[in-house]
C-alpha cells in the first residue's frame, strides 16, 4: 500500500455506515489499519467474521490509541458518553469526526470534551439504506452522494482538507456549511420524510376497518414506498427526532399547514388547488433525476417481483 | 391465435394502465382486435406509432361497437361523460369495465348511462409507475400485482369469471369485495400516500431557508423516495381525490391526529413513544416483503446513480 491517506482509522461502531467505510478503506488503501470497535461482543464477533478490519476491541480507548483519524459511527445519543471515554487516549494530531444524521447536537455532546490537541470535523454523509448492522454495508454507498462537513471555528483547515480527501476517496462530492444551516436542511429532506413514513405505516396499522393483511397485500399502490423508510434503525432515529427537536418541528409545523390547505381543498372540491401542486412537484423529481440523485427508470428500476400467488 | 378470451377489446384512454393492457392482450393472444380510442389526435398517433393496437379511433363509439370487452383507461373524474357517450353503440353482451382508483364514484357516474344488455364489472389493477402516457406501458406491469373487482348486484357471474380470467391472464391475482370497502382500502394503501408525498414536496419548494437546489441535492437522505410518487399523473391524481372524498378525509385525519401525538413526543422528549413505533413499522415492511410485494434489496435495488460531480 502506497502512501495512505492515514495510518490508522478507529470505527467507534459498525453498522450500515462504519462496515460501509471499512469497505472503502479497505477497497481504496486509504489507511494501513482498521481499528474497530463495538461495545457488543456478538457485533464486534459479527466484524470479525466478516473481515472488516484488523485488529477488534471491546474497548473504545483502545482502538483510538495510535489512530491518526477516529469515526463515530454511532446513534446521536451516545457519542457524547463515547467521547468521554476516548478523550484521554486521542492521539495529538488526530482528526476526529462522525457520521451523525443531526450536526448541532452532536457538536454540543463532543465539544466539550475533545482535548485541543485533536482536531474536531463533524461529518454527516449522506446515505444509507433500510438495512443495519455489520453485514449490510458495502463499498458503492457513498458513490455519488453528498457528505456535508460542519467544521468549527477552531478546526484547522488541513484537517478539513484531510477529511475532505478522505470522503472523496470514498465516492463522495463534499459540501461544508455550518451545523445550524445543517439541521434545518435535513430536517426537510431527511427527518420529516422518515418521521411522515413512520407516521403513515402507523396509522394504517391500527386501522379497524382496513385489516394489516389488506395493508400488506395492496401496498404496491403506493404504500410500500414509505415502508421501506420506516424499516430504518430504531435507535438511530429516536434520537435524530430527539436531538433535532427545533428544526423538526419547524418543518412539521410548516408540513401540516400545508396538508390542511390541501385536506380543505378535497373538502370544498378545489380541483384547481389540487392540479397545480401535482404539477409542480413533478419538476422537482426531474431535477432529482437530473442532479443524479435517483434513477429515472420506473418505480426505482425494482425489478418485478416474484411471490406467492394468492391461495 | 387460438381461442382468445375476447373477439374485440376496445380501450378507451391510452396512457400507462392502457398501453400496459395492450400490450398484455398481445403478448398474450388476449383478444383478435385491439381497438383503441382517445379523444387527443397527438396522442391516438403516438399509440398507432407504437403499434399498440389494430384500429385507432378518435370516437370512442365506433371503437366500441362490435367489441365484447370495453374498458375505460381514463381520469376517474370523466367516466361518466365517456359512457353517455358510447351508451347506444354497445354491443348486447358486452362487458364494460374500467381501470380507476375510486370505485363508488365511477359507479355512481356510470351505471345510469350504462344499458341493461350489458355487464358492468367495475376493476381497479393496482399497479403503476411515476410515468404517464402511451409510451409508458409495459407487459410486466400487472404481474404478481392485484387487481380489485367490484361487481355489482346486478352483474352476472359469467361476466365476473371472464374479467376475472382477463386479469389473471395478465398476470394479476383477483380480489373480489364490495366498492365502500375498495375505497377506504384505497385511501389510506394508495391515496393518503400519495397525497403526503405531493405535500412534503411542496412544502420543501416552498423554504425560504433552504434553497429548490439544496433540497434537490441532498435529496438522497430521503425525499428523493417523495418525489417519485409526486411525479403521478396531476389530472388522474386530482380526480382520485375529488371523488374519494370522504375515505381519503377520514384516513387523514387519523393520519394527522397520529402526526400529532408523534410531534408532542418529539417535543416533550419521549423517546420510548418513538422508539416504539419505529419498531412496529419494522415489522410491517418485513411482511410486506413476505408477501412479495415489494423487493428486500436495499434502497429498492436501486442501481447506484451515476451524475454529474458537482461543479
Amino acid at each position: 500500500m502506497s502512501d495512505p491517506l492515514f495510518e490508522r482509522i478507529a470505527l467507534i461502531g459498525i453498522g450500515l455506515i462504519g462496515s460501509s467505510i471499512a469497505h472503502n478503506v479497505r477497497a481504496h488503501g486509504l489507511a494501513r489499519h482498521i481499528a474497530i470497535t463495538t461495545r457488543r461482543q456478538e457485533t464486534l464477533t459479527q466484524a470479525e467474521t466478516l473481515g472488516l478490519g484488523d485488529s477488534y476491541h471491546l474497548e473504545a480507548a483502545e482502538a483510538v490509541r495510535g489512530a491518526d483519524l477516529v469515526i463515530l459511527c454511532v446513534p446521536v445519543g451516545i457519542c457524547g458518553a463515547i467521547t468521554r471515554e476516548i478523550a484521554d487516549h486521542l492521539e495529538p494530531g488526530a482528526i476526529v469526526s462522525d457520521v451523525g444524521s443531526v450536526k448541532g447536537a452532536v457538536i454540543e455532546q463532543m465539544r466539550p470534551h475533545l482535548p485541543e490537541h485533536v482536531d474536531f470535523v463533524p461529518a454527516h454523509p449522506l446515505a444509507g439504506t433500510e438495512h443495519s448492522g455489520p453485514a449490510s454495508g458495502f463499498v458503492e454507498l457513498f458513490q455519488n452522494r453528498w457528505c456535508i462537513l460542519t467544521p468549527l471555528p477552531e478546526t484547522s483547515p488541513e484537517a478539513v482538507e484531510r477529511l475532505k480527501a478522505f470522503w472523496e476517496a470514498c465516492g463522495s462530492n463534499v459540501e461544508t456549511m455550518t451545523s445550524e444551516h445543517h439541521d434545518l436542511v435535513l430536517a426537510i429532506v431527511s427527518h420529516v420524510p422518515h418521521l411522515i413514513a413512520y407516521n403513515i405505516v402507523g396509522t394504517a396499522a391500527d386501522l379497524e376497518t382496513v385489516t394489516e393483511s389488506e395493508v400488506v397485500k395492496f401496498s404496491a399502490s403506493g404504500f410500500r414506498d414509505f415502508t421501506r423508510i420506516a424499516a430504518s434503525d430504531p435507535t438511530m432515529w429516536r434520537d435524530v427526532f430527539l436531538t433535532n427537536r427545533d428544526a423538526v418541528l419547524e418543518m412539521l409545523t410548516r408540513f401540516s399547514e400545508d396538508l390542511a390547505s390541501l385536506q380543505r381543498a378535497i373538502r370544498w372540491g378545489d380541483g384547481d388547488t389540487l392540479f397545480n401542486l401535482f404539477t409542480r412537484t413533478r419538476e422537482i423529481r426531474r431535477n432529482v433525476i437530473e442532479a443524479g440523485q435517483d434513477t429515472a427508470k420506473p418505480n426505482f428500476g425494482r425489478e418485478p417481483v416474484k411471490g406467492d400467488k394468492p391461495s
